[in-house]
């Protein structure tokens, strides 16, 4: 067995990095966290976590104001919107040993790909996490649902250090898969995000149960979700139709549910348009699939997000 | 030569309906202006006419709560919005005899239609405007730009009372073009329309220079035409390609433009969904034409607008 990690640091702190860098940390791992805005408030009262109709805190939690304080780690995970990527560049480097691990768990298409050009395929992993966080204020994050992370490799079938990283997770509490095809899981992800998520925007707020009521925008919700099926397809990820009558029905239930990137849009934070959209747009139509809806929804919604 | 109209209805006095038909009194005809919130303001004031830098009154202007107050008319010039179209059912009943004709100066398709299912097809002419107005108070209507009205029969070559309807159009200093087909040119409208007023909305209020500043923005436009057009065709209305470079270079001077439509939409007034976007997509798409942006922006527009 590949041993653990045995020093983690959380790049983007936000709702998701706290939160499992929070729970891998009780659980007795090293994680120190890179953080901004709440550094001060959790150097005071610790990482407060919410679940389950429960409490707890992590006190004391390794907090850093810079990646070169927090100096060569095992694993980095990365949990910073896709639109602060840039900032990567220059909070990477510090973090880095022969050894060091990237695990990239933001959304969308092209993160993996923008460490591996930068510091090498071969230390890249990615995650898809399935899980609602909230966070309500400054160091205090809301766990209301899910949970479940699916890991894999940049370009490999899982290895045994990626079975090591889940296990890590799963000993943390986290139920965790290992996934053959990351990309393919990012695409089928993407079947839901692009739609939901974009059409939410693009109707000035409009939820879940709303889209779906509305036999004209479901018919919009479909025909996205073929679309991105579509450039799935033209870049080797085969998703059956069927998944889209899947999607739909696993929908219904969650009632007036409010897609992240309308959430993040609603509160004036940037929104993830480029990996969500703009990526699997331009991938796709470079591997020649006719994305019409695909290509409108991301024009506008780089407009109507822009800030 | 056949006769001027000796009496003139006009349902719907806003803008579009008060202007011409101020236009026309002015120059002597009867005009019986159907008039509900401006009323009172209309009866005490006359109707204000800004334009060219001056300023002229029509006073009295003959106007009425009802259409059977205005009773039976040679010609109806209806200006109402084509979101209030339920309401001509009661409406033009009244202003009928046996050779009354029906003038829609309304938007988009369906509206000649509308007339010609009720109360048959020969009665019916239609013409498009291109005009700049604006109500800025109740019985004033600014006029800031243009002024051309071209008018057809419906499903005829123009006859001789279009002639002398046109004529009376121009005598009163309105330049005024006979159409062969109608709905060509309702359509050649469309191309403008359907990307322009729709896209405006699309973004949360973007002006037509900012639509076409952007290349991706840009794209969308063109992309919308080209749709519009295949559906024009699908129908037998022939409209070159070369139709969308003319169009797009006709709109760059026009600046920080705003679409009606997006003016509608700001000031909380009804939006014409259905006779811009709705009937077009329909039409195009029995006719065999692939129409997915326009599918996808007529139901986020008839999502967003809804009041």
């Amino acid at each position: 067995m590949h041993p653990f990690p045995k020093t983690i640091a959380i790049v983007g702190s936000g709702a998701l990095g706290s939160y499992y860098g929070a729970k891998l940390a009780r659980h007795g791992a090293d994680v120190r966290f890179l953080m901004r805005a709440d550094l001060e408030a959790v150097r005071w009262a610790g990482l407060r976590v919410l679940e389950a109709g429960a409490e707890w805190t992590l006190q004391p939690a390794r907090t850093f104001a810079s990646t070169a304080e927090i100096g060569p780690v095992d694993l980095v995970i990365i949990g910073l919107k896709t639109t602060a990527n840039a900032d990567l560049a220059r909070l990477i480097p510090p973090l880095l040993h022969e050894g060091t691990l990237l695990l990239t768990l933001q959304n969308g298409l092209g993160n993996e790909e923008f460490l591996a050009e930068r510091w090498g395929a071969e230390r890249v992993l990615g995650g898809l996490c399935f899980v609602c966080l909230n966070r309500i204020s400054p160091g205090v994050i809301e766990h209301y649902g899910h949970g479940t992370l699916s890991i894999g490799e940049f370009r490999r079938s899982p290895m045994i250090r990626t079975r090591a990283i889940g296990a890590m997770f799963a000993a943390a509490g986290i139920e965790t898969h290992g996934v053959e095809n990351l990309v393919t899981e990012r695409w089928r992800k993407l079947v839901w995000n692009i739609p939901f998520n974009g059409l939410s925007i693009a109707t000035g707020g409009r939820t879940c149960d709303r889209l779906l009521a509305d036999e004209g925008l479901q018919a919009q919700v479909r025909a996205l979700m073929r679309e991105t099926i579509a450039a799935a397809a033209a870049l080797g990820h085969e998703i059956p139709a069927s998944f889209i009558d899947f999607q739909i029905e696993r929908t219904l239930p969650m009632g007036a549910y409010k897609p992240s990137s309308m959430i993040d849009w609603q509160q004036g934070r940037a929104v993830e348009v480029e990996s969500i959209w703009g990526e699997p747009w331009r991938q796709g139509r470079a591997a020649g699939a006719e994305l019409p809806r695909l290509e409108m929804l991301y024009h506008l919604l780089r407009e109507v997000t822009m800030r």
